[in-house]
């Protein structure tokens, strides 16, 4: 017997139906035309749920946290001082990624549940190489604000690069590379972009691709040998470097072309009353959230676990009874938050009322 | 309309039935307990296929490149000898990405077309901290004798460790990771495990585990952080790391399942008897197989383009008249050779009729 989950965790997330179809498509060759065009179909697709002209974007062959990788290992050269913006786990994990490169990490803390300071973040080293934050933390449910910081970071000093995770921002809130001059970002998309995890989409500016490093340690995370494949070489032709996952690309496209095809207008609007709806519903039951009001992410909110009230056994109950997936929160609040995710296909009125519902039933209220 | 292929070259092939269903099953959460149920099972399969007790068994989250990545960035430190076998483009890039790891590499060429010589590759260095060859070398179609190099290299020195590519033979010619002695494996799943291209089977020896690199340069491929994940710490909890790809990981699952009911030793002969059957009929058409005699792989023919015969032309035509993907021969070859495999879900016999009929019509043989 199939199990069949309602996916309301901080991703992956059920697919949407187009992303489905697409991964069981016939499997097709990583050079074939027909292949190289949906691939060059799949990257103007993610150019627009970026909001970017850059020539440079495309999916990564790993999960998002492999595009984190992939920034810091083709930007970062030993010694070079890195600021990152920690207000959560994937803060966290960015010190860590930097620091593997041989950065100078300059780390500026901040609560988590809150959004990042800019100018805090400004004021922690005059003349970085690198500024990075986190657009929706995961771990919280926290949005900071990407295009301020790298307004400022501009502003002060041009030859800075700004790196954003908008792992789970990404067609869920709007998210505006060039607008905000965001010169490297990822995501992933087993969140609102509701395909399975596997891919990592990518951009990188113009900017940041020209002071690249030329041969960063990593080869499956090279940029320019990858480059050399998804857009050619400058002589135009296209050079294998890895095996392509091509079915996981073609659920991608599908995903896409559904969020298009709605409209990404829409697709934020889902989000927000879906998101809306279990907030206020999760407040009605007399439950606290723990992101910062105001600040609060639609596609992924947290909640604070009421006293005496055992964590895990009530997430458990709702994956037995109901087989509803929520999530435990991370680090110091594993055991004290819950996350609950209405991202992509599950950013739906009926989502929030089965999981509002479950929990009200768990907990008595 | 879709377009449905016969993946007739070096891969991704059509993929078993079964891997297909698997990929298609509702999606679940990297910490549901049925997922790690699944992933268990996988991992169990995985050691099967290998030939190996290795509780250090798991698929990494990328294509099968990556696997020679968290090979090297595991195991090499900054100036330790590592001495590599090169008899193609794969030997080639084991080169390039130890070099990328600070390696002192000493490289042991061979003709490409040609098996590795154990002999000479021992030869190169008294006290490598690793030998690293391919067993089924994806650009010629040649086998070589890891088992004796393995063998070898232990005989004299039982601390070196021993790396073997295995992309293009696990699940197709009988693999013995243990019986062998290889302390370091990597795989796809796109060839003759007969799923798509997404992940990488991958087995470690409590030898090499215990001797790897403390901190590795990345953070995505720590096979430490990993482990605590795939295999739980040592105090037994999974700790969560990156987001593992559930469907992929679901297909692998099924595809392993499929293989094992059909039998290892059943689909090795399929393959054996398909690739016999390429080869024979190849032949009687007046081509020339490229491979050394004796070294074939059956899995993945390569034959020689024949004079005046535009290698490209004759390709397209395969796939656009026939539908039927053929590869390209690589580097010094590219325009020389073909490359036609029958892995996994196309060892057949049917497949082998199918692109026989078609080449010979192209040809006008």
């Amino acid at each position: 017997m199939l199990v069949d989950r309602l996916l309301l965790g901080p991703g992956p997330s059920n697919p949407y139906p187009e992303a489905s179809q697409g991964l069981s498509q016939p499997l097709l060759g990583h050079l074939d035309p027909e292949f190289l065009t949906l691939l060059d179909e799949t990257n103007d697709r993610l150019r627009t749920v970026w909001g970017t002209q850059n020539p440079r974007t495309l999916p990564l062959s790993g999960t998002g946290s492999i595009g984190m990788e992939a920034a810091f290992a083709n930007t970062v050269r030993p010694g070079d001082v890195v600021v990152i913006a920690v207000n959560g786990l994937f803060g966290e994990r960015m010190v860590d990624v930097a620091g593997r490169y041989g950065a100078e990490v300059v780390r500026v803390d901040h609560d988590w549940g809150r959004p990042i300071d800019v100018q805090r973040v400004l004021d922690a080293h005059p003349r970085p190489r690198l500024v990075g934050a986190v657009h929706a933390e995961t771990s919280t449910g926290v949005r900071s604000d990407i295009g301020s910081l790298a307004r400022a970071v501009h502003e002060r000093d041009d030859a800075a690069l700004v790196l954003a995770d908008c792992v789970t921002s990404i067609a869920g809130i709007p998210v505006e590379i060039d607008e905000w001059g965001v010169d490297l970002a990822y995501a992933g998309t087993q969140k609102c972009i509701g395909v399975a995890p596997g891919l990592a989409p990518f951009t990188v500016s113009e900017r940041a691709w020209h002071s690249r490093v030329a041969s960063p340690p990593t080869w499956y995370l090279d940029l320019g040998l990858i480059g050399n494949y998804v857009s050619g070489t400058e002589g135009g032709a296209r050079v294998y470097h890895h095996t392509a996952p091509t079915a996981m690309i073609a659920s991608l496209h599908a995903g896409l072309g559904r969020i298009l095809d709605e409209g990404l207008g829409e697709v934020y609007a889902r989000h927000a009353s879906a998101g809306q709806r279990l907030a206020d519903g999760l407040r009605a039951m007399g439950l606290e959230l723990f992101a910062a009001e105001g600040h609060r992410l639609p596609e992924l909110t947290t909640v604070c676990v009421p006293d005496g009230v055992d964590s895990a056994k009530v997430r458990t109950q709702l994956l037995e009874e109901y087989g509803i997936e929520i999530g435990a929160g991370v680090g110091p609040y594993a055991a004290s938050v819950w996350r609950i995710g209405l991202m992509g296909h599950n950013a739906r009125l009926d989502r929030a009322e089965a999981v509002l519902g479950a929990l009200a039933k768990v907990l008595g209220r």
